[in-house]
């Protein structure tokens, strides 16, 4: 029941209307195994890093049943690096920085130890290499859950639209939704995308919830009303680790397991925002993440008898 | 078990991208009215209206159970004239006219027939006319609802206050919630408002649902996805008249049936959107409603014995 992981591993300079950190660890494929390692081990991670990589971020992960077999180091570069600054409401950002470094020269390879992995996971990254990793394992996967931005889609929508038809799940905001299928309306947005390939659609809408689309059933699970956010990069990252995590540590890919994922996500996510980075999903316990799922379970339960 | 409702009793002329009509009749007093007489009769009107508001829409309140002693006709004047124009999204729009007419004068006088009432709306209109039916009023309602939006805090944030103390439930948008506490959490907002005297807030976030929030407490219904949304001008008055009709039918105020309530002002608002004005409301049958509060239940409903 392994999990292959493909997504970044960077630093973040990140700013918000109440504080600011220079440099930290982030990245997709950072904060995703973070999430989806407190379910599930191994987590096979495929990513690329500079010289400039802490040793013990490397360690911490590694102790959490993180493979890092298909990360590659490359002595003479640096580490993928993002800056950006939130805007007050905290849902929006502008990004500052982007320096490729390593990223620019990534072809992501399998190792053999990560052949008939059951769960894939395709972090946001250029649609080619996405379908590269897919195309590199011998046997498919269980599940495939792909990540993408609306940046791929402006410069590379027919590698995207190929994508698209070789996995089972697509996770993008709202946005990217409406973006991928020309539709203003959500509920037609889906329809439309579900005809593209992928069997589930979830529609991410930050502090609005998310939404998971399967033929004609519609599920939402809220997002946890926080009294502070305090950081929400990576929130997305986590919220699909802790799906996927949920998902390979169950075994079941069915519409109604998939539903509890989505609010294990969420629960992961409402953790996420709390500090800078993957911090605090280094710290929490599982007993932290029972009681914030049960947190979800208050949030949205009604009887219904009276009526 | 009756039910006052105090609220405007109007034409509207409402562009959407995707059509348009030219006067047709609204109000939040005539949205509210329309919705909760499909849960509790006597639904007993205070409004005002010009010689020009259509004689066959009275007979068709009275047949639904909404008395009219309250409502005053001003013979020699027109009703308040609404006109707007959505945007693309249908989440916001702009005002194009603001005709108050009959609305300048409006006093409301609490017949003798509607005293002993056991619920009461306070709809969107100024503070002072909104305490006047409080103080006429010789038992106070088990519960008193109030709306009020962004104009009000602007222009007479000092009575909105003193109106504040005196009521159960306020109802507001995210943005309004916002503007009278001056936080931008809604959880650090709902806390402060709190402080003002309801004991339940009530937030709206238009298509991504409801927030209740009692004492340390919170609630969330999401709005149902539609495919189309054709006119949501309503929405929010039909949303507020399921919630009371249904408090009013139950005559239960405690936590757990407002929750219910919610789901079921959700519910009635999903149908207000899909024709312009009030229309739906008249069509729909009890099995209809009972039918969308199930699609709400299976919207959110998940299951949480394997974590």
């Amino acid at each position: 029941m392994s999990l292959i992981n493909l997504g970044t591993m960077a630093f973040d300079a990140i700013e918000t209307p109440f504080d600011k950190v220079d440099r930290i660890v982030g990245g997709s494929g950072t904060y995703l195994a973070y999430a989806a390692s407190k379910f599930i081990k191994p987590v096979q991670q495929i990513s690329i890093i500079g010289n400039d990589f802490p040793e013990e971020e490397l360690k911490e992960l590694k102790a959490r049943g993180v493979e890092l077999d298909g990360v590659e180091m490359v002595k003479d570069k640096k580490s993928f690096f993002w800056s950006g600054r939130y805007h007050i409401d905290m849902n929006s950002r502008d990004t500052l920085i982007t320096d490729l470094n390593v990223l620019a020269d990534f072809n992501p390879i399998v190792p053999d130890s990560y052949q008939n992995a059951e769960f894939l996971m395709l972090g946001n990254l250029m649609p080619k290499l996405q379908l590269s990793v897919i195309n590199q394992l011998k046997t498919r996967p269980r599940l495939i859950v792909l990540d993408t931005m609306n940046f791929w889609m402006d410069t590379a929508m027919d590698d995207l639209k190929t994508v698209l038809t070789r996995v089972d799940v697509l996770l993008v905001n709202d946005g990217e939704a409406r973006q991928l299928s020309g539709e203003i309306s959500l509920v037609r947005a889906a329809n439309k995308i579900l005809g593209m390939g992928p069997q589930y659609l979830i529609i991410k809408k930050g502090e609005h919830g998310a939404l998971l689309f399967h033929k004609n059933h519609v599920f939402f699970a809220p997002a946890l009303p926080l009294e502070e956010v305090f950081d929400p990069t990576g929130a997305g990252d986590t919220f699909a680790g802790g799906f996927m995590g949920y998902l390979a540590k169950t075994r079941d890919t069915g519409f109604e397991n998939m539903k509890t994922a989505i609010i294990v996500g969420s629960a992961m996510a409402s953790f996420c925002v709390e500090k800078f980075g993957p911090q605090r999903l280094k710290e929490i316990s599982n007993d932290d993440i029972h009681g914030r799922i049960e947190e979800f379970v208050q949030l949205v339960n009604f009887d219904i008898d009276l009526v």
